[in-house]
């Protein structure tokens, strides 16, 4: 079942401890079959190191349930279904604890556009969550942590394409793009602006955002269709 | 004597410079076996590239003397063992001088608990240790390093099987865990939460500690009786 | 046609993921025969690992026209072209996103001549350039970034082959040398410098540019008739 | 001619790329036999992967004339030479670039002994020079660089056997030991202190010295002929 998908799947979680944003097993990666409402996901602390594409587990969009697999699913499976469901064009989900932005999760602090590396990927600044609430976090906290991460979406009136990563408070980013593939991408690139973004500001503490023009000029090059760049 | 322990304990010091935790000969592990009290450490000033199995020494747990091996151990012996006669729970030592969990231990503070990574681990902060006396720095100074990080647990009423780290004043850290490799894992955790606290606490210098709900959370997510996390 | 500078533009531009310069395809080199007027560059969003010499593209340094090659040229390419044509010594151009670099960038700050590393291969500051107009943004862009380099040089009176580096406003560094080579060398060293400088001016708040003796003594210990420096 | 002190400089010289101290040909190592007076030293400007034990200069320690070798010596040679002639008991010298102990050398502080790792290997602060003179930038310069070291030293009545090395003012640091080995090896310390003491001073930016208690103890425990460290 979804075999394709699975190989795409476990190829997207092994890119992970190859562009070194993860440690151990800190990291998941799934993706969605829109058309049968399933999702293939990472099984719950296995190594990468002896990870195949027969450990990844299929579960169900609707009611989390296993459709197939013999191995738990991420802990994490819970929040992924919840961003696949209310955002309706991403194909991808990842989580990490990538440094850079782990550090900017803790702090609290939205990451803002900075420079063209930023908006070339992202059409705004990354944004942090609020802190969850006792009832969340003792409630079904991996799903509430979805609806945070959406409910900080929907306040703000953004749109999850264009901004596709989110910082969770106290915790670490999630990011998500069309596939598995473009989600690790994003995360790279999130990984890469939070670095530059942390000593940027420690440079110039008082740092304006970036200037909306250069913003969308640099974003627009790159997404929709008057984008330019690429073959 | 102890084949299958000096075996762990080779494969723990080795992976160390793995895990980028250590420069030329700065960092040991043990282990103990608790039915025979004999511990496992690695010999002192020896290169990892050439270390074997053999060279593993084995030392009683009361006296300290030499049981078997024809090198010196560690110098830090007298300090695991103290360890390990008061933590009766713990199985494995390692002391490094990774680099960030280094800088909190020549800062003389506490590494605060600020974010999900270090509550999967940690049941709370790192503490560190007070300055030596020079009477215990001109008196049996390793096995007194041991003392003051005893002490240290208990007057602050820590449960070293909960906080499986310390950061040693000006000197730098030492974990624990069930065997030699867990202990390692620890140790890696402790490097990659100082590496981001550092930062953390640059980006928000006032920063609170994390929620005590989300600290719970994390921390029992992975441990005790209702962990669900892994296979 | 040019093969031999298709291959130099090659390695050069292979050479920037070995130094770490960057990640995934954001950084493009050129170079230039002075003799047809010819620019060779790198193709637009290539993957460093697939590139080959026949995917590099020649274009025409007067039009920018694609003289060459099946591949669409580098977004940057007018960029490229502006330098080429207002500088006359240089033989090659790099653009990166390299951190440090980067960094500066986006903190819109020139990078002080801070050490002798420094001293070795810039003749002063890197300039940063001025923040683009709506109207540069909005027009030629690409080639508008060129423009507002060349003014940066003028105004401020520097000698751009004394000077071989410049830090675009919010977005990243431009580097250029006697050839394809020459540049990438250039843009290693500022990322060096500039990792070297955010540090050094962390450490000394108010540290003043290092004695103008020092720079001249070193810049011209390596450059010029009287250099003494290599075989 | 001294065919085991070449192979000697040169393996000394191939760790500095290994140990990521240096950045293309930014380092140069050397070793003296006290019999002959002759000084082996690095070539100026040669590539570290194509540099061979007959690349290696060898130099008369009171003339600087070439003795053997048919490129030219390191430009940093009168610095080494002028060294060894005052620092009777050193037998290596190494100079580098490395980024931490640069950024000291860029901000023009000493580096504080702030922990054992220090303290292992360096009996208190590593002292940076004053700013070199006009006279003597202008003068025989490298020559000159060599007494601004002994200059410090002296004036500051520190043993450079019990301190092996150096930050230069706006420069970066030279380090020494019994033999080119042992000289890489400090400047690979060096460097490790110099980058926990930036985060340490960071971190705690009124950081005081370490205790010398324990500073004697720990470089005690090494050096001297009460040392038990190792095998």
């Amino acid at each position: 079942m979804l075999e394709q998908l699975k190989a795409d799947v476990l190829a997207a979680n092994l890119a992970l401890p190859a562009h070194q944003l993860v440690t151990f097993t800190w990291g998941n990666v799934s993706a969605i079959d829109r058309e049968s409402h399933l999702v293939v996901i990472k099984p719950s602390g296995v190594d990468y190191e002896v990870m195949t594409a027969d450990d990844m587990v299929v579960v169900d969009l609707a009611s989390g349930k296993v459709v197939e697999g013999d191995k738990k699913p991420s802990s994490d499976t819970p929040t992924h279904l919840a961003l696949y469901r209310r955002f309706a064009g991403i194909g991808g989900i990842v989580h990490t604890h990538s440094r850079h932005a782990t550090i900017w999760s803790q702090a609290g602090r939205d990451l803002p556009a900075w420079g063209t590396t930023h908006a070339d990927y992202f059409y705004g600044a990354i944004p942090c969550t609020r802190r969850m609430t006792s009832a969340e976090i003792h409630g079904e906290y991996e799903r509430e942590t979805g609806e945070v991460i959406i409910e900080t979406f929907a306040q703000r009136d953004i749109d999850p394409l264009q901004i596709p990563a989110v910082l969770v408070h106290s915790h670490g980013p999630f990011a998500w793009g069309a596939n598995a593939a473009d989600a690790v991408h994003n995360a790279v690139v999130l990984e890469e602006c939070a670095y530059m973004g942390l000593f940027s500001h420690q440079l110039t503490p008082q740092l304006p955002d970036m200037q909306a023009d250069l913003l969308d000029k640099h974003y627009l090059r790159k997404h929709g269709k008057h984008a330019y760049y690429g073959q």
